[in-house]
């Protein structure tokens, strides 16, 4: 059921003179059942914690952090005890460890219960009391005598079992503290799922000691030794996050080659790829001795993830190389396999049974999912979605991707409605069931450390959101209005994607970083890293500070609707907003002669002003009740198909008002306003 | 001589259509000489860089660093071959490598040519030439076309050959990669020593194999490893940085006590001390127990710092344990020691003894400076300047450190015109010599990680110019108009400081970003901790996001002296800014109830509130060429007396246009305009 309290619009949480019960919480993931009160339980420096029942060293540093994350918001020393006696401000009651080693059969459900005098939080898990304490740190509000925790009843589980996100460290090295600070982060969205994309064509990025001229030779010295790897494990499995390795074979595999050029076929010498695509170097899988050598390195690599699945890629095998070896023609000849795709199918074959010898269970790319596939395999859907309804009839178990290519720079709302068991479902409930859940993927080309956060946070909310909640939680505004506290509450683990945008235009725009700031207020990038992209790049350009769904852009398409509407407000909101935008220009020109990145930001910016004359025209078209001209509808239109993504060729960076001037324009010319 | 260049205001390192000499440079410390030339040498993809005779690894490295820098700036990879052949974009070209470890004698001149075919840096040794390429970076501009190097030549050499930063790492400890962005900071303003103080009262920060319990019962865990230790002297090393370790000895030892009791005298048990001052227990400096560890155990960590000095406080003792103690007082009566000043002087004699034993020479604070004291000793003056004049009259090397506190919250500027040598100084040629230099102290009581670069930076930069630059660099208007690049500059390393206020008022401020940070553009912290402060404050309040001198504050006293003066522009935008300063009030009442930290902020508001409103009537006064009438002038002079700190009590925060008004307000009552 969807709790009525989503329905109503922007509010934030906060209680004034006489405490009244909140119009709206801020909780993200939305849970299955909210109810709040008008309760506040105080948080100063008596507030205390303890358990019940279980009190296992997960659970007590859970708490530990849990109640520093408070401490800083309180500003003053909490009281640290954590005993397993009496009563307490929050008392977490907790019936069973649950799996030492997170495991996608794990409870992750919770009750919370939150009253003036105490709180009590209820798991059957120690994961679902890590879940339980993100909604708990939620629920805090604050007025003049301090913070407090808003009463509250919660009964809260996830609608899949299977929420994640792929980082690709392959193309781009991440290392380890970035990686922590992702985990924090999905922790607070309760993903429960790292899929860890360790190795492709741009590195190779795991110490093997079986094998160590693959991290030597295919990592440029950025890979993780196997003491980071455990590190890394530890800290997922204390935020109850289960870290799936993927070693993507057979295609996909160019850095394996430099150290062990017997993998594949051909003369060599093999390099590093440094650009992006597919590459032709592919393993041969008609020598024994590929199998041996998979065996003898998922046998090691195996013992560092305690995961029970192991992702083999499977994904984008060029079959050049494999057609044009005549060894290989043979053994396909000789072995009845009619094409490179069912070559492929046997090398899958032959390695699930490698990864199942070895304990795990076998995750592969929809390619993999062809006739005589082992039905023990997961399919991760990144084609579309089809494939997974059509993988389910057959038996198989599968998580979505194809939707959620974070990696994109498309706005959290294009993200947040797609579902992985749309409403309009043909699947039964059996096969339904067989729909694990999602990962959101960020592949790592055109990303470094430095704009990893950017690319990820906060849209991975509510993709987080998608996975956990309800399938009726489907307000988008009321999403942006959450996600923009979230966003904020983000930042408190370390995560700096709000200090993106002034971070870089510090380095960028010299004295004027108001007018860059404003320009990045109504422009994300391209989805491709610019002219001439390859791995060296160092990402310091404008469309590397510029985020995909800035926080000033979310608001322009819904005051159009408004507007077109009637809505007074919104038409005058956004006047503004367009004048904002429409004055960028001007002034970037202003400085174009003495700030370089000024100059990749002239093209934009003139298509900004045509966008914010052509909307103030269409506003005041509805503000004179008169319907716009031919020959204004013909200027407004040619004017909108020039930024068709075809038409605007190499530009690093695209206004985000498009759609906002396109309902304006079309309100002008009368036609009727757009569905919802 | 002082560069002319330096009396030009206010212009930024810009080139106009056709270039032309630049008015002025934003180099951070001023060197010795400069003259700009109009060329322009690109930095594109061909860019490169050649060494010429020395080629070592840290020349290598520190080469690597800056092409890094300088492709972020450019935003395409940048040629990185470091040959010792041929042409290339710059020449670096090094005599000798100088000192393996960095040394008070090294020779950090060195000499810059950048025209527009080419630059080349000169140097005796590898830190000068380390040095160059921080000057170099800083000539970075640009245009349409790009980034560039300005044209110009320099010669270069610092005034002092001691100039440091200490940091206190005992009442709050500091991770490595903290200390880390701090040495990179230090380079890039040419700083040379790093004075790590490494025990306290409240903690004791090494490991140390000899005697475990120092830092297994003293440090709650948080201790640097000797292979840490390590890692920062090397990385030091790599940046011509010496490490100097300080364990402060016989008072401030607390921290000792808990792992060693026998060092001191009484019961125990001893603990760790949680809050703030001086603490009574003290070393026993009559047994000799406590030398034969302190031999032991300075054989052990000397080992670890290859600096030639070794700091051992000797600081603020409180003669209390001694005096109460029988078998002290008979020690000194059987040793002819007349008082415990005379005790602690014979504790030094043994200790530098020790200290000089394991090859190191003692630096103390200004308390050892008693008769008797070996002249080999350091004098390391905190109590005021005239000690370090006295101690070079008596044949004493020393370093200042008294007006350069830089945990207290004052300007830049008032760091910025204390010179360790004033100009009317008595001291003879030879005894100028003696006045090594100075450092920096960061305190550490009421700072923590997240806060520490906002209280070290950009003001550093100010006192470390004063340590580099000609004596004659004086221009308090000029310094902040190059302080406010550099600071943008230092972000570039990964300091955070340009991201304090918005990071806080983050968490802080709810939907209200915009008015807390209006309000922290003029208020500074007070020097103290608020109420209560001890070792466990989360340093999350209020104070704590504030910034010392921030930005907007800088320009308030200057622009009230011009205006007085008669400049009109300077006046409206005075206006202007007490105007902003004085709306605060009113909207953060509006949200006191539901914001914590409103309240924090109501008392500081309402004196902002009233300094607007005097300085505006006296703005008025002066506008319409009349002197204040009498019962005005006696109700400014209240409302600025009522900002005394003693009247202020706890308030937390205070602003920071108290001088701007008193000068307006004296201008207003017909008083002659303050001197310079």
């Amino acid at each position: 059921m969807r709790p009525a309290l989503q329905l109503i619009a922007a509010a934030t949480l906060v209680a004034p003179i006489a405490a009244q019960v909140p119009a709206s919480h801020t909780l993200m993931p939305v849970p299955s059942s909210v109810q709040l009160t008008a309760a506040q339980l105080r948080v100063d420096t008596g507030f205390s914690v303890s358990t019940v029942r279980v009190s296992d060293g997960r659970l007590t540093r859970a708490i530990g952090r849990a109640v520093s994350r408070l401490e800083m918001r309180a500003g003053v020393p909490l009281f640290r005890r954590i005993g397993s006696a009496g009563s307490a401000s929050l008392v977490v009651d907790v019936a069973s460890p649950g799996f030492a080693v997170p495991d996608l059969a794990e409870d992750e459900s919770y009750q919370l219960n939150v009253t003036g005098s105490g709180a009590t939080l209820t798991a059957a898990t120690v994961v679902g009391a890590i879940r339980g304490l993100e909604t708990f740190l939620q629920l805090q509000g604050g007025d003049a005598k301090g913070v407090f925790i808003q009463g509250a009843t919660i009964q809260d589980t996830p609608r899949f079992r299977w929420r994640g996100l792929l980082l690709d460290v392959s193309r781009h090295f991440e290392p380890t503290d970035v990686i922590k600070r992702l985990l924090d982060g999905m922790a607070m969205v309760k993903l429960n799922v790292f899929h860890w994309h360790l190795s492709d064509d741009q590195g190779f990025r795991v110490e093997s000691r079986a094998y160590p001229r693959l991290h030597q030779l295919g990592s440029d010295s950025m890979f993780y030794t196997q003491e980071q790897i455990r590190e890394i494990v530890s800290y997922a499995t204390d935020r109850g996050i289960r870290v799936m390795p993927e070693f993507d074979v057979p295609g996909h595999s160019s850095a394996w080659f430099p150290g062990y050029p017997e993998l594949t076929v051909g003369a060599g010498p093999f390099a590093i790829a440094r650009t992006w695509g597919t590459f032709e170097p592919t393993m041969d899988p008609t020598r024994e001795s590929t199998y041996q050598f998979l065996d003898k390195f998922i046998g090691e690599i195996a013992g560092l993830f305690p995961d029970k699945y192991w992702h083999i890629g499977g994904d984008e095998v060029d079959p050049k190389q494999w057609k044009g070896t005549a060894a290989i023609q043979s053994y396909m000849k000789s072995h009845g396999l009619a094409n490179e795709v069912a070559l492929h199918t046997a090398f899958n074959a032959r390695l699930f049974a490698i990864v199942q010898k070895h304990g795990k269970t076998p995750v592969g790319w929809d390619e993999i999912f062809q006739p005589n596939l082992p039905t023990s395999a997961v399919i991760q859907s990144w084609r579309g979605t089809a494939v997974l309804a059509t993988s389910a009839k057959a038996g198989f178990r599968g998580i979505l991707s194809a939707p959620y290519y974070i990696d994109h720079m498309k706005a959290a709302a294009d993200f947040y409605l797609p579902d992985p068991i749309p409403a309009n479902t043909d699947l039964t409930p059996e096969q339904q069931a067989l729909v694990l859940g999602g990962e959101a993927c960020m592949w790592g080309e055109y990303v470094v450390s430095e704009t990893l956060a950017s690319r990820i946070w906060p849209r991975l909310a509510a993709i987080a959101e998608r996975f956990w909640s309800p399938q009726n939680v489907v307000d988008v505004a009321d999403m942006y209005r959450r996600l923009d506290v979230t966003s904020r509450r983000l930042s408190e683990v370390g995560l700096r994607h709000e200090e993106h945008v002034a971070r870089n235009v510090r380095r960028l725009a010299g004295d004027s970083t108001a007018l860059f700031e404003t320009l990045l207020d109504y422009v994300r990038p391209r989805d491709f890293g610019g002219s001439g992209s390859n791995q060296f790049f160092p990402h310091t350009r404008l469309m590397d500070a510029a985020l995909p769904d800035p926080r000033a852009s979310w608001d322009i398409t819904g005051r159009a609707r408004r507007a077109v509407a009637g809505d007074a407000v919104a038409a005058t909101q956004l006047r503004t907003d367009l004048t904002r935008m429409g004055a960028v220009q001007a002034r970037l020109t202003a400085v174009r002669d003495f700030i370089p990145a000024a100059g990749e930001g002239v093209q934009v910016a003139a298509a900004m002003s045509n966008l914010s004359r052509v909307g103030l025209d269409a506003l005041g078209f509805m503000a004179r009740r008169t319907t716009a001209d031919a020959a204004w509808s013909t200027y407004a239109d040619s004017m909108l198909a020039a930024l068709a993504p075809r038409r605007i060729g190499q530009w690093t960076l695209v206004p985000t008002a498009t759609d906002a001037v396109r309902i304006l324009v079309d309100a002008a010319k009368g036609l009727p306003p757009p569905r919802n």
